[in-house]
């Protein structure tokens, strides 16, 4: 059996495909030599079992290059594995080893996105649609065709300037990179240009997110809660909360809400616009999968497509951790005994 | 004599109005009890110095609201003051004591524009002036009016709505915030949703900015020179440095610095418009001062005023520290021997 492990700048997912999943918040900007310590406290869950790697993690500031940062995270996974078979999934398709990952490290840097459409393109019929992932940091757009990803893109480059990748999420987003102003009062106010509130607040505020007193992912380290999200939302207007009201700043919310729909909108109609054969079928998956059914639902050329949601398909458990399941699916059907 | 400190989010600085004047890099929300030892270690060089206050800092997160910052940051001045006396600048044009700058702390949060703009007005003929003071991280608009400040708005939020405050300067303003696309070969190019550059780095790249080996006051941590100014900018397009080229990453520098040079042109139109008398003479002044030119040649209403550098009447050290050293000699003026 093998063990997908997800490793991205925020989060460390792993699944076992099957049973379980775990999602872990790990910043790894701020402590990339602690990296190996924390993938061996996840590993040891599964004492037998082969690890199956994919990453984002390499885009990660603390990394000068993106080949300093596949090679410092395939180190890590090296010490995790201690001796476990380790194979690391690349956007060419296929599994290779550690020695091949850091060689080729173009085709394994930010390749995750490739591993869910690979695996999830089996479950639509004839092959044929679009995914949408929208994660809690970015959004991966990606046209699937003979049930396989067929992007104009490959690299996060390429992917950006195709509409196939969008900076944006639900979670970690600040609100500054999403818009300039927001209303209030009837007019609009221009926004701090601080991290002093992310796309959490604003769907804690618009209810779309649950409040959790233990999460303190949050811009200012205190919990995820809707009070502390209105005081939050009230510093990007350069306010506390006892400056302006939760009335208002839930419009400000809802404002926001619709900018990032907006976002991944107009990148779907550029990434859709390629692949005009798609539109029958779309899947939908994520932390924000709520939020691409409303870029769906604004979008005429989806008017007729069959939604399907992975996140309904997989379960809570598994959804948090698509990639890593996707993954770990992915080794058992190519690695497993009976694969390959 | 009096000291003055003006004591924002990111840097602190001290002016004694005559001789010498210093800033220094510090970051409240990370430590803001470490407030009152960095003030005692900054007024220890003036032993004898009475101290003259005002703030920004109260808006930084690690304070729930604003009345909490006023007085968390006040109490860390008496701290610091250790008996002597304390003078706190109020949006109303004076100083109060400690204990009145804590019950009228709407009056005390946010006052350093106030106070550089009402040493600066006296140097105007006839009193009548703009005043565009451009900083590392936010940039102030202010009508001057037979010498004092004429502003439509007194509060953070206030001022923002009427142009007066633009939350954008010339080190410290993400790049995200300031754009959500930039200009790659012959396309535009969204841009990462993450703190991986600032508007440091576009000077930088643009020459605007000098490099400086030592400061690391940066997106990464890493120094202020533009050879890694190019990786940050490229990070925004999740690329590194071995993706594009230092050409590329300057023609999006070029583009950025444009935009802000934009944002601050359309509020200073609005701040303008409701004082059109003002057109006569323009007072710039801040790190950005060269941002402060930009703004002034793109407006038609600027095409006749007399331009007055600040900056070049107070010398490079005081220029840095200009609300701390206004202050000082505000408080010389008022409360010294000959004053009041």
């Amino acid at each position: 059996m093998f063990i997908g492990l997800d490793i991205g700048g925020a989060n460390l997912k792993a699944s076992d495909g099957r049973q379980r999943s775990t999602t872990q918040a790990f910043e790894l900007w701020k402590a990339p030599d602690a990296l190996a310590e924390r993938l061996s406290q996840i590993l040891a869950a599964w004492p037998d079992a082969g690890v199956a790697v994919t990453m984002t993690g390499e885009l990660a500031d603390c990394f000068e290059t993106k080949q300093q940062g596949v090679d410092s995270i395939l180190a890590a996974v090296e010490q995790a594995a201690d001796g476990r078979p380790v194979q690391v999934w690349q956007t060419g398709g296929e599994f290779v080893s550690i020695e091949e990952a850091r060689e080729f490290w173009r085709l394994t840097a930010a390749a995750n996105w490739h591993a869910l459409a690979t695996w999830a393109g089996r479950v639509v019929p004839h092959g044929e649609a679009l995914l949408i992932d929208v994660g809690s940091t970015t959004t991966d757009i990606i046209p699937l065709s003979c049930g396989l990803p067929a992007t104009q893109g490959r690299t996060d480059l390429e992917r950006l300037l195709a509409g196939e990748l969008v900076y944006a999420g639900v979670r970690r987003t600040p609100v500054a990179a999403l818009a300039s102003e927001a209303p209030l009062r009837n007019r609009m106010c221009p926004l701090a240009a601080e991290l002093f509130a992310t796309t959490l607040d604003v769907f804690l505020l618009t209810g779309d997110a649950a409040e959790d007193p233990l999460d303190c992912g949050t811009a200012d380290g205190r919990p995820a809660t809707k009070a502390n999200a209105h005081n939050r939302l009230a510093h990007m207007l350069c306010c506390d909360r006892s400056e302006i009201s939760p009335a208002e700043s839930l419009a400000a919310a809802r404002f926001l809400a619709q900018a990032i729909v907006e976002r991944i909108a107009s990148a779907a109609r550029r990434a859709f616009a390629a692949s005009p054969e798609q539109c029958g079928t779309v899947l939908i998956s994520g932390a924000g999968e709520a939020v691409a059914r409303a870029v769906i639902a604004r979008m005429s050329e989806f008017a007729a497509a069959e939604i399907i949601s992975l996140n309904a398909a997989l379960g809570p458990e598994h959804s948090k951790s698509a990639c890593a399941y996707a993954l770990a699916r992915l080794a058992d059907e190519r690695l497993g005994p009976s694969g390959g």
